[in-house]
């Protein structure tokens, strides 16, 4: 099971892949299970500063959940209930990624899916993508966890006519609704993906971390504290902040070091 | 009066007519006060599955209210706060509707019934239909019930120039700003919004309403109780469940039964 | 330093210039500092009905905050605090200006710049315009007030990609995003804006001031009151609505008196 989330990492930049092609990469309850462990454990790692979450091969990002798994892990509510709770607590690990985090789409990306890329901070696809979640074909429901980032990914309208209709969309489309930040052809997904992870590691990453912390912070309508506020000036004590305004005025590009 | 809302019901499918064509469909006191209780009516019908919300004739939805009305029934602020509750109250009827609305807009969509529209829960319009809530001219304002819809709708910014400018706009542009979830040529805009309709009321209808249920209680800052967290995973228990996954293992359409 | 934030009048429209030309505009202090008193003393004027704020020049709306600043203004974590309390304190002032607002943007539109320009109602831009917040390059952060004015604007996918990318991006792009509401070709940037205030200036200015109330007050999820309800309809009370009411039995266009 663990081959089935695979995790590679190339300098600061760390590319875990669902990897299941002879299902399209169809998800499991192990590979929810690992795919938060693993986000978990890149979260902490001070040297990272970007994740490329991707499909194995080029025809599928993810089409959901594995269907023959239902036989045995969610035949009934209470079996439904602590699969759905691993998915909840993954696609909340997925957000709370202290690094940026880019979903590379290529072909099929439907139905549970959608939703992890949904959670992903940036989304970049082919042309020939697909997107979608016809679960009421199934009698199905999107629990809270994943209908609360539908609803953040695309707003009511869309939500309301992707789940009501069910329908299989395309990357225009999926463009249109806010399911994916660009659109770019087939064959130039992967390239940029990792061109965006490269601008996003070349930035100060304590920057970074400090942007995705505040705008998870601002979806929380509690007023903000006084010290909650101060941390906005915090980056004018760092290190990079020297560095980034010395490579600035010396019209030379950063070497941040991350603290 | 009854005559100017119309209801008809074609198996799981129900139309609501505004039904006032030799007036564009202009709404009166009496008509918002029907257009409600139609909808709490239908809201409460368990065999229904979707409802399709349109204007007599192809020339218009509605242009909002007759001002011709303005004299005797909303000439003060006693009588417009009258008003405006059953207007609020009607709007609410819409969005509550345990069963997705659709609405089928051709023509005049503007002021009071970009409004109405607004609060079905997907909006299918022609090329030639117009939109817009030109009130500013005529020293009328949007009270909250009807502006909360609109920034739900297409945003702040959008929601501003609306109302600043008070210009009357194009289809593309209601799509570009979220006023609408699809344009489609005007001959086949019916055609359009009755295939949605079809593709709604094919899904297990259980499935619809709770999406709507949690959708809407999404919108509620207020955080989720383990109860309500749980029924996230009621469906498991339902037959249509049974039915759509038997149905998906035999490649066969579902035949949900609504329990 | 007066002189960099010129304010102009011309009946009921005032423009507002960032008025550094030969910086290309590039914010001071003392510029974010008068730029907010401005805004404040235009909120209070009962006489005024649109602002527009604009660049100096043709080639800038604003490039964001005079980096040659730095050395002496924001040098350390205390300094950049002050700094930084002084730009909220604009960008709450330009957001909380009673009048309708309408950043006229030509050029460049970055960091600062576009917040500036995002904290208006509406922005209109030309085709050349360019927009971004590259700060990653410098180590720097968006404070808690600049990353929420920019998440009201183009929501949580695409400011993810504004701040962790940090691109600097053209026209399209930006209203693909939500950055702008309009562009048009360069030479009529300047035209289509004032045709915009005089749009908004024709409209009866208290309904304007309440639609802003309203939307600014509906961001806040406490309930509303019976009594703020209630202010939905007061202005049915007003000389205004008696105005646009026979302006519009008489097809004339109304002379609205602000009262």
């Amino acid at each position: 099971m663990s081959q089935e989330i695979l995790v590679e990492r190339d300098g600061m930049i760390a590319t875990v892949t669902l990897n299941r092609p002879h299902k399209l990469n169809a998800m499991t309850k192990g590979m929810w299970r690992r795919l938060g462990e693993v986000f978990e454990e890149l979260s902490a790692d001070d040297g990272l500063r970007c994740v490329i979450l991707r499909g194995a091969g080029s025809k599928s990002f993810s089409p959901g959940n594995d269907i023959a798994e239902f036989e045995n892990e969610r035949s009934n509510v209470e079996q439904a209930r602590a699969y759905g709770k691993i998915m909840a607590h993954t696609l909340e690990a997925l957000k709370g990624c202290r690094h940026p985090t880019v979903a590379l789409i290529e072909g099929i990306c439907v139905g549970g899916g959608m939703e992890i890329a949904g959670c992903c901070d940036i989304r970049i696809c082919g042309t020939s993508s697909r997107f979608g979640a016809p679960i009421k074909r199934l009698g199905l429901v999107m629990a809270y966890a994943e209908i609360g980032a539908l609803l953040d990914l695309v707003g009511e309208a869309y939500a309301a006519e992707i789940l009501y209709e069910g329908s299989v969309f395309d990357a225009a489309r999926a463009k249109e609704m806010g399911v994916v930040n660009r659109v770019v052809p087939d064959d130039v997904v992967e390239e940029e993906a990792y061109a965006a992870a490269r601008r996003i590691a070349e930035g100060a990453p304590l920057v970074a971390r400090w942007h995705k912390k505040f705008m998870r912070r601002l979806k929380d309508p509690t007023p903000l504290s006084e010290e909650e506020l101060d941390e906005g000036f915090a980056c004018f004590g760092t290190e990079d902040f020297q560095i980034g305004y010395k490579a600035f005025l010396a019209k030379e590009k950063p070497d941040f070091k991350g603290s």
